[in-house]
């Protein structure tokens, strides 16, 4: 199959690699002149991994989009909905299916990244999101891992999950899109508050963290239409070794920095989550004490010990 | 109040140093010769804390049982139904309260411990489980966690979470026993299965681990009559923490040692509660396929890599 990634930073280039890996022929997209594309474009590899021969690296969008019936998008969230209106303006995306392997909610409005792609793509072509656990460093190292493949039509997610599945990365089908997107998006919350209680010392409340995290995304997830449990599964609790304990998450390392007045420089995407959330609570009237908790620190400028140890010795009270 | 503890493990130690913190008078009860209570008797102290000067130690159990109002038992769960018969002996446990702080399954009959306890010490007595996450090596070091007080009487439940809330410890009432008791114990299986993880040199599988794991024992808790949502309560997913990446958490350590072919000398209570979980799987009919593989690997000597990949890198399927 000819499959075309569009966005060359660090998970866009693996996901080019892994791609190539399983057997497709394989087309890697980058803005001409992205410092991104540039190293790739002079030595054929990055910080984490080389790009095998069988790869062409290209900057026409046209190229890419012609030569591809199956389409990975790894941008930044908050860019998609430019991104896809761009898209849209080219013929070749007609009948194509795009899937979406990034994480976030669209910071000024709340939507979903696939609602998004389709407000701005319309209905003719397919879009799916690849979400869950793994890390470039840990799949370039031959670890293997469970991902997840969320589309509105099971067929296109049968047809994704066969195209894509290999001892690496063993796919589940997502029965639950709207689970999925939001579950995926708020992990990286969870990471930031991971990294705060981090950088307080406070490593041994990420239990608890992890139980009333989950908790208060699943009843948004229930509000906005999707499934309770789905937070429960790969796309969010699954994605908490990666996120809320690894050393290489940007998330995790974001809110550690921030609590210790360092600097960092890296995209924690779960930063404009943040600020989505505050929106969809709003919106759809569920209390979301953490996510509000992170934004009050993030934004509004509170003591991020204070919040947080406030947040956590609340009154004695019952559980669920 | 007047609060005995009886046993003088590293659990049990802690419990009577915090009862004594919180202001009630403490009787800390260990066996005459054992190791543990000699090691106190001679120095006052463990590997982790001095006892205050307030706690008295005894090895009299009739004196322990006269003395309190509440009486903790801290002792290794796989003993609870012959220490409970030596309890029910002693007229002086009537209309006490009883608080079970361990975290174990009955592995020959694959009952809870509150109903191994009711069973040997009958009804005129309360009897509720204090579980959730916290290390003592955390708590002496005064870094707070939120715990869980549970029984059949919520009554009981509040008294107990009043009598020992604190700035360090934040108690919630438990709402499901079977629930907490399952959760709690179960969570020293995924323990051990992650300390495998880490062996083998797939600790970013823990992700994967933990949201399958919760999913089997869910499933489980629900067929007994509980709620298939306590498991992701404080009991058992707010333990992950200090179960599947602390290292202090002997049954991590147990699996990891045990896949590495190292020595281990301390109590792993989740390999009794594994032998548990094959019994309750086949009186409740209910399929767990992780606790199952522990149970080939631990019991039947099958090889723990080849099993464990087996069963994460199993064909793609539907997720839930």
């Amino acid at each position: 199959m000819n499959v075309s990634v569009l966005g060359c930073g660090r998970w866009g280039t693996f996901l080019a690699w892994y791609a190539n890996r399983v057997d497709h022929n394989v087309m890697l997209w980058g803005r001409e002149n992205s410092r991104n594309f540039n190293g790739l474009n002079l030595t054929r590899k990055n910080d984490y991994l080389s790009l095998p021969d069988g790869i062409e690296l290209t900057s026409s969008l046209e190229g890419a989009l012609s030569f591809a019936e199956v389409i990975i998008i790894s941008i930044s969230a908050q860019e998609l909905r430019t991104f896809a209106n761009r898209l849209s303006q080219y013929d070749e995306i007609h009948g194509k299916t795009f899937i979406l392997c990034m994480k976030g909610i669209e910071s000024t409005t709340g939507k979903r990244l696939t609602q998004v792609f389709r407000e701005e793509v319309g209905k003719n072509s397919n879009v799916a999101v690849w979400v869950g656990p793994g890390h470039v460093q840990d799949f370039i190292r031959n670890i293997p891992n469970c991902m997840v493949i969320g589309s509105e039509n099971i067929e296109v997610t049968k047809q994704i999950a066969k195209a894509f599945n290999s001892e690496l990365i063993r796919f589940y089908y997502g029965q639950d899109l709207i689970g999925n997107e939001i579950g995926a998006a708020t992990k990286n919350v969870m990471g930031i508050a991971a990294g705060m209680l981090d950088g307080l010392k406070y490593s041994s409340l990420k239990g608890s963290l992890m139980a009333r995290g989950t908790r208060e995304i699943s009843r948004l997830i229930r509000a906005m239409g999707g499934n309770d449990l789905t937070i429960y599964g790969l796309s969010h609790l699954g994605d908490y070794e990666a996120t809320l304990f690894s050393a290489h998450s940007h998330n995790r390392k974001f809110g550690q920095a921030f609590v210790e007045g360092k600097p960092f420089d890296k995209l924690a995407e779960g930063v404009s989550t943040i600020k989505a959330l505050k929106e969809l609570s709003e919106q759809y009237n569920v209390e979301l004490p953490i996510c509000n908790a992170l934004f009050e620190i993030l934004y509004e400028h509170k003591n991020a010990k204070d919040t947080l140890e406030e947040l956590i010795l609340r009154p004695i009270k019952f559980e669920f």
